[in-house]
C-alpha cells in the first residue's frame, strides 16, 4: 500500500468514527502525546494562538469525550464528513505532513441539515506501526461558530 | 490496480452516470439479483424495515427507470454527487464490503441549487469480471425527503 | 505512482493553490498554450459557445490574475474546493482525459459561507515532465452566477 493510500485510509476511518458517533474511538487515532486543535483561518493567518478547542494529549481527548457524554448539554446532532484533495509530504522516514480539505454537514434531531463547517486539516502523521496523528490542526474557514462546538471535527 | 482503486472507480462511474442523466445505465452497475435500497439513518438505527425505495433485482431497477422516463411527473432536476472516505473490507476472495460518505447537490431547472441529501453508501461488491454492486444500501442522514424522490441516489 | 494518483495529485494541488489564495501560481498548472473555460451545463448541452470566462493561453491567465489583484473591485472572498469521483481515460501515451466532480464553498469576509458552485471538470492533461492541464473546462451546474465571478474555479 502506498503512503498516500495509508494516509487517505486514516482520514477515512477518522471521519467514519465521528460520523457513526463512535466518539470513544476518537483519541485512538492519535499518538499518546498528540496535539489536536481547532482554529479559524483568520486567527491562523494572524498568528493568533486562540484555538476554538485544544487538546495536548490523548488523555485530554478522552476527558473531553467523557464530558461530552455525561454533560449532554448540547442538542443531539450528527455530522457527515467529506474529505478531499489530500496532499502529503515526507518529513522523515517515519513521518509525513498531510493537508486535506474538509466539509462537515450537521444533521439535527428534527432532520434539519446544514453546511456546518469547511476548512483544511493540517496533519503530522506517524506512519508505523499503524498511521496515527501526532498533530492535527483543523483550520476552519469561517469564524462563525456555534457557542457550543461540541463534537470534534 | 488495487482493490481500493477498483472500488473507487466503480463509485465514480456510478456517480457520473446519474449526474449525466444516463439513468438507463444505472442497473448495469449491479449484478442481476442485486438489491438496492434507500433508507434513513433513523430507521436503520431502529432496525425498521421501511426503505424509502427498494429494488430486488436489476429487472426492477430497469422498470423504475422506465417509469421515471415515461411518467415524467417530477420537476426536471439534476444531481451532483460527491463521494468521499471510501473504506473497504475483504469478505472473501471475490467480494468486498465498502462504506463511503456521499453528498448530493440538486439543481432545479431554474438554476436553484440545494444540498439535497447526505449519508453513507453501504455496499457489497462482486469484484470480477468487473466490479458490480451485489447490494447497495443508501443510508440518508435526514428523514426529510421530498415526497417525489425520483432519481436513484 | 499510478496515472490515477498523478492526476488526483494535480487536481489537489490546483485546489489548494486557489483555496490558499496563491492565485499567481494558478497559470503554472497549465501548459503554455492551454485553454481554460468556465461554462454552464445548459450552454454546453446546447452547444452554445458562450463561456462565462475563457483564457486561451497561460499569458492570458497571468493577465487575469494581475487584473484581479490590482482592480480589487470584488468583495474579499475565499473558496474551498472539494473534488471527487475522478475518472481518467488514456488519450495517447502522453495524455489523459479526466472528468471529476467539484463543489466550491465561498467564504465572505464576515464569515458567511455558501455553496457557491458545483459541476464537473473536463480536462485534457499532459503527463510529462509533470502533469499539467492542456485544457480545463469547468462546467457549472447552475447558470446562476454572481455578476462578478472573480476568482478562477
Amino acid at each position: 500500500m502506498s503512503i498516500q493510500a495509508a494516509v487517505e485510509g486514516l482520514h477515512a476511518r477518522y471521519a467514519h468514527a465521528l460520523d457513526d458517533d463512535r466518539l470513544e474511538e476518537w483519541p485512538d487515532f492519535f499518538t499518546e502525546n498528540a496535539t489536536y486543535r481547532i482554529a479559524t483561518a483568520e486567527n491562523e493567518a494572524r498568528g493568533l494562538p486562540l484555538p476554538v478547542l485544544s487538546c495536548d494529549s490523548r488523555a485530554m481527548m478522552r476527558d473531553r469525550i467523557q464530558s461530552l457524554r455525561h454533560a449532554n448539554i448540547y442538542e443531539p446532532q450528527r455530522y457527515r464528513h467529506m474529505v478531499s484533495s489530500v496532499l502529503i509530504k515526507e518529513i522523515d522516514k517515519t513521518r509525513v505532513a498531510s493537508v486535506a480539505n474538509f466539509l462537515v454537514i450537521r444533521i439535527m434531531q428534527d432532520g434539519g441539515t446544514t453546511l456546518f463547517a469547511s476548512g483544511k486539516y493540517l496533519d503530522r502523521i506517524l506512519l508505523a506501526p499503524e498511521p496515527k496523528y501526532e498533530e492535527r490542526v483543523v483550520v476552519c474557514d469561517s469564524r462563525r461558530f456555534d457557542t457550543l462546538l461540541a463534537i470534534p471535527l
